[in-house]
């Protein structure tokens, strides 16, 4: 399409998921695309006149997906160390694999997940990893919308904070826009405190967001309490890490006031349900945050670890995983698990006008065929697509307006 | 097909996960079916020749699902209980809808269900539910395999226990043996002593399995032991319920010395594992049952709690759920979420020959499509299924040797 005009598309007879405010549910329902952004929704105007009319009968229109942490290029370690506890995971397998990890291997790696991505409904997601620049490349080939984050060790390797701020500088807008980044120091248990308290200075100088992990378990907050008397949050706050806006995966073992700071100083957490039960890791509190106003999001972490990029199932598991641990059935209800994966993550990413469905937003939807025995019959349309759906019933993905 | 004809069908350069005793799986691999069963796997012999011949590369092979505890027609029910409390569930929406329930929507639940069921690789299931005739007809109609029960409460409803065991001994082996009956008490916390009492004895006078639901929460086992100073797995023992072989659904409130009571009396386990989540449970204590000796196997019970019938996600649920209930990424490794989830469950069921790909096995099968980026790369094909993998990926599913 040539810059400059706007692409006029019709979605007819659909039922939609708005994850608005109000919690609509639309059935047969007409949404009206005018470039970038919904222009109508419900009821379109008789004067309005689309270029491209698409007839969704027996379909569903939703939010896409927001995969708030990941590493996409991982799809390459993809399966090689199930059944692993964590330390012996990464030692024996995933970092034997990656020290020799080329930039084309990151291309094709993340060249791949954009193909998972897509085809699971996936419309942006956050990186943390290797070669930026080269993801950066498969965002803008793909169609996707990302937030990427060079992972930065602070030690003992080639990559400077320097090279991290020139890396995040450069590509900051890019792709119409489709493109931010952040600063990536990979956590409080391997990144020196100066380092951070440099990371953190440079991230507010130049207004970008710091892509972290955190308080992955019990011991890393035993080490971490012995080496500075804190836990991994306080420490990371009295580093100035919160004073730009932090996305902070994993969050397991946290505490009451670690969540006080969260919620003082806007950290949003993503917890990583299915690789938290594949690793045998615990479980992010995510209703005592949202309890707090804290907007979690949800991620797949690496497909190292899941051992894939479903959005939809990880929406599902974010419910489930709560559900169970808290011995309640009423947690985590209706479209809230969706909401996590959809609207929260956009908003953390730094795409608050995506995520959800009403005039003005962002068009950047899915599409999911209900033709299914599986999805029959719709008595709750959150519930099928929630307890009943998988990523394979997602037809269609739209971003910024484009198929 | 003509009775007496014996098809001879060929499947070319297939990846096959056997699930077999040493565990083999075959790259590019032929599997001849001749009639019901396997009669070549690996190399077939040139003089073998083939009616119906087709190439499968990059493709998978593996043994069907068996659902190990459901109610088929509640795919009327699906998605209309969500975020509530089991009694609530039950009392509030489950109950109303089922009051009303016709011998026509049984047939036409289940006959959704079998649609489901097939399209997601489920080749058998154990059905626990009301006008079972209806569902044998689908069964049969449907090509499945099944094991039928009716529901009996032994009080206050119009079903008696002969009611009962007429109908298992009519259909006991219909449909070219794909049917098989047994008796479906309710539940110990339900059904009066008496009433299991006269089950038992009238299972082992007929040669009839048993199907029911047990110790599905500390409330029901706090009860039994008021009531009759014994745990319902203790109860229904000295009730001679276990005389029988016994199908028994759920199992999560159960002690050690209930444990061996299942190892000594050979009662199987059903544990539901995304039931168990999204109700908030708790979890049936699969890996103390394994090294007991016990073949726990796995169902999805019916849609209006689940809410599907995906017996991959439910196998991929059961590694989950126990990897994180023990805090151990170990637990329950390799290919034995889906052992539970196939051989278990059909030998659960009576179906012994079924589950397994060997030569002289029944030939029920099904086929995934690998040309999929979340099922690339292949490092562990076992890996992918698992935990990569979701229902939509299956492409063909046989029973008996007939697609």
């Amino acid at each position: 399409m040539n810059e400059g005009t706007m692409a006029r598309i019709l979605l007819k007879n659909v039922d939609v998921i708005t994850l608005d405010r109000a919690n609509e549910v639309l059935r047969g329902a007409d949404v009206a695309i005018e470039g970038k952004t919904i222009a109508h929704l419900g009821q379109v105007p008789e004067t309005w006149v689309a270029d491209e009319g698409l007839d969704l009968a027996d379909h569903l229109v939703m939010p896409g997906f927001w995969n708030a942490h990941t590493h996409a290029s991982m799809t390459l370690t993809r399966s090689i160390g199930d059944d692993l506890p964590l330390e012996r995971w990464f030692n024996d397998r995933i970092w034997v694999a990656e020290s020799g990890l080329t930039e084309e291997d990151v291309y094709w790696g993340a060249m791949l997940a954009a193909a998972e991505m897509i085809r699971g409904g996936t419309v942006g997601f956050a990186d943390h990893y290797f070669h930026q620049h080269r993801v950066a490349e498969v965002a803008e080939q793909a169609g996707l919308k990302a937030l990427l984050a060079t992972t930065l060790f602070g030690a003992g390797d080639e990559l400077t904070l320097e090279d991290g701020i020139e890396e995040a500088l450069h590509y900051h807008g890019a792709a119409d826009g489709r493109i931010r980044t952040a600063l990536g120091p990979h956590s409080p248990y391997i990144c020196p405190s100066e380092f951070l308290q440099d990371v953190a200075i440079a991230a507010q100088r130049e207004g970008l967001m710091i892509h972290i992990h955190l308080a992955e378990s019990e011991a890393q907050v035993a080490v971490s309490r012995e080496k500075y008397g804190k836990s991994p949050v306080e420490h990371l706050r009295d580093l100035g890490v919160f004073e730009s806006p932090v996305l902070a995966a994993h969050c397991i073992a946290v505490s009451e006031s670690d969540l006080d700071i969260f919620a003082e100083k806007g950290v949003i957490p993503v917890q990583c349900p299915q690789c938290h039960m594949k690793l045998g890791m615990g479980v992010t509190p995510v209703p005592a945050m949202l309890a707090r106003g804290i907007p979690v999001a949800v991620g797949t972490d690496g497909p190292g670890s899941n051992n894939n990029l479903a959005m939809l199932e990880e929406a599902q598991n974010a419910a489930l995983i709560q559900k169970l641990h808290l011995r309640d059935a009423t947690v985590l209800a209706g479209d809230l698990p969706l909401r996590l994966a959809t609207t929260h993550g956009a908003r953390a990413l730094g795409f608050a006008d995506s995520g959800i469905l009403r005039v003005g937003a962002a068009a950047d939807l899915i599409v999911l065929d209900c033709r299914k025995p599986h999805l029959r019959p719709r008595h709750s349309l959150v519930g099928n697509v929630l307890y009943a759906a998988h990523s394979g019933d997602v037809s269609h993905v739209m971003v910024d307006g484009r198929w």
